[in-house]
């Protein structure tokens, strides 16, 4: 039997954690490579530091710590998540499996054990895509899902680019992006839903992932003003928008339990009160569990796209600027997490990922998997987010019991 | 008869106030108090110089060039408008009257007359408000419809303070604001609708304004993510806030012919692409040339408020912060512009103004009249927007009629 984790560390670790960008809710807001970023990325080299771990660092600013196993040549079992979080952002995304990942380490080396193969835990970069479009963007480096220069060259909505962040918070590392030759990855993360906690079960096996298709619009009219332009005159692009959000959500309503759809992102100009707007963007995403009712719900949207334009006298440009999935996570993996709950007497329950996580990016590389643990109430990027102090270690305690049998 | 105005000095001198903020379409933008609108005044200023003109700036950053007249004692005419532009401005807006006084002076100083009672050139400060609500911010802080101490401490979505930017542009003048005790005052403007041109009037009389009432309002839903959170489970304040603009556009079609109403700005949170958005502010105005029929429009907007509120579960605040109108413009001013419009052959029509202009605030202190010359297309906060030389000509040159008989 491998050793316990060690709960209350684990859940202080956690707490402590997300005192790094206080919100006035209680929640945390650490947006990619900002100062906030900067602190908690340092908090977790410090609390590295005595267990000995090898830090490098590469130029999107992912972070990988390795512990070294009695094999020197063998493939290194990776795992982790990110902290980086929404700016409403709760304490349990992503966090969890950095920390537990964390756990994972200090629980080896409090117990004295050295694996055979080489140990990882990894940091992604900016894996919300709040502040930098798109989300994931670390691991879709690391995988060569985009470029380094193109990420390098993406701008906030400040103007500030990716590259001049990575530089201000001193995370551009030396390394080239590039694969690390892992025997396999696996991510522990909070649900974010509500499934694991109306069936009772204590542990999630992520089987794949949504198909989630991401689309950036602008729709573009005719400057007026409010008062003497009657309303046959206008070319409202906020209107237009209006209209488009409100099809997302009817496509969403329509394809659920499946699929969702969400408008999330506005910007409007002249943005004037005594102005009817001429230029609206927006953005939006679709996604579905079955990739082609993903790409049906995009047709749908761009048939009222092209309706709404022609019917108001605006034009809307659509740039599909990015996607994830499908994904089917390694089917042997899954099946080793399911053994390893069932020695600890934990129920599982499988399911299907709607949100994106780094380890879709992962699962192009090496075999995959993904442990869900509750969310209290299903609510996430949310203040109020929560996940327990039991439901936690579960889940650090599988992440640690599965990475001692590979690492065997 | 009165000597006539220099129509080419006038269309040479809007021509090149325009290129003051310069847009890439043609158009200008000079934003309240920006260092664009400091560079119109200075120019305005340097115009008036050799026309003997008493310049005199009260604390809000209106300013006044006075004329004298024969009668020292008399109380003035006075007459103008704005120089500010919203950001999609035109080139006549606002311009057109100042400079059209500007002519007034221009003229009497080189036919060398000399009025009985004194005249006074005026350039109000925000007319537009854009930058800083409410609009017509000068002539409410002269008129006493809002203190001074309010409008200085108004901000801009930049955090920037009304009264910091008069510091800023040097437009902090000496003189607390008040009525200043003129015999009348007239406002020449571009009608910026499609009324004049289609009627094929020369000159608009314009006989009063709509009633207008302004809302900011706030919705607030609750943070969640837009992969694993359900429809049901969501709280969406910017679908909500769609649903508000396109009620307010349904109003508006309703309220036809007239009324009007818009929803114009935005601004959400935390406008992350993976997060359903939580608090969604939103401004829109109703406005109707029956009172009572603008009060019926916000009557409606508050019940379909009240609707999405419940349905949607999100909290909407409504903040009635300003209004204007219905005002009656004075009749004998009226009648006199008719007359002299009469007198150069010049066609006219009754209208009711539905934007905001200072002539609302100024009616509330004096007898009060507007004149407008038509707008090519009803274009206007348009690059786009025009008047020919000859019809802004015909307007300047009834308000350098009207200004001398009254001044006699």
């Amino acid at each position: 039997m491998t050793p316990s984790i060690n709960a209350d560390r684990l859940w202080q670790s956690i707490l402590e954690l997300a005192r790094i960008g206080p919100t006035s809710e209680g929640g945390s807001c650490r947006l990619a490579l900002s100062v906030e970023d900067k602190e908690a990325r340092a908090l977790l080299l410090d609390w590295c530091r005595p267990l000995n771990l090898h830090f490098e660092q590469d130029a999107i600013g992912n972070m990988f710590l390795s512990r070294k196993g009695r094999m020197d040549t063998a493939a290194a079992v990776a795992f982790g998540s990110h902290l980086d979080t929404v700016p409403t952002g709760g304490r349990f995304d992503g966090t969890v499996g950095v920390l537990a990942g964390l756990e994972v380490m200090r629980t080896l080396h409090d117990a004295n054990i050295t694996t055979g193969a080489p140990l990882e835990l990894v940091n992604w970069t900016n894996e919300e895509g709040s502040r930098f479009r798109p989300a994931m963007m670390g691991s879709r480096v690391h995988a060569a899902n985009m470029s380094l220069e193109a990420a390098l060259a993406i701008t906030d909505d400040e103007g500030t680019s990716v590259e001049a962040a990575l530089h201000d918070s001193g995370q551009a590392g030396a390394l080239v992006p590039s694969p690390r030759g892992w025997t396999c990855w696996l991510e522990l993360h909070i649900e974010q839903g509500p499934v694991l906690e109306a069936s009772g079960a204590d542990i999630g096996i992520v089987t794949g992932t949504m198909h989630a298709r991401y689309f950036q619009l602008m729709v573009t009219g005719e400057p007026s003003h409010v008062g003497p332009t009657t309303m046959d005159r206008r070319r409202d692009s906020l209107a237009a928008a209006a209209e488009i959000i409100l099809a997302v959500e009817r496509i969403a309503l329509a394809a659920e339990p499946g699929g969702r759809a969400s408008a999330t992102w506005i910007e409007n100009y002249p943005n004037a009160r005594g102005n009817v707007a001429n230029i609206t963007r927006l953005h939006c995403d679709v996604r579905h569990e079955q990739a082609e009712n993903a790409v049906a719900m995009e047709h749908e949207l761009r048939g009222v796209l092209n309706a709404i334009g022609l019917r108001r006298g605006v034009n809307i440009a659509i740039d599909p600027y990015a996607s994830f999935g499908p994904v089917a996570f390694d089917t042997r993996l899954a099946d080793l997490l399911r053994d390893k709950a069932s020695m600890r007497q934990l129920t599982t329950r499988d399911m299907i990922a709607a949100a994106g996580h780094d380890s879709v990016l992962m699962a192009s590389l090496t075999p995959s998997a993904m442990l869900f643990i509750p969310s209290v109430g299903g609510i996430t990027h949310n203040p109020r987010e929560y996940s327990t102090k039991e439901q936690i270690a579960r889940g650090a305690q599988i992440l640690l019991d599965a990475v001692v049998e590979l690492a065997r």
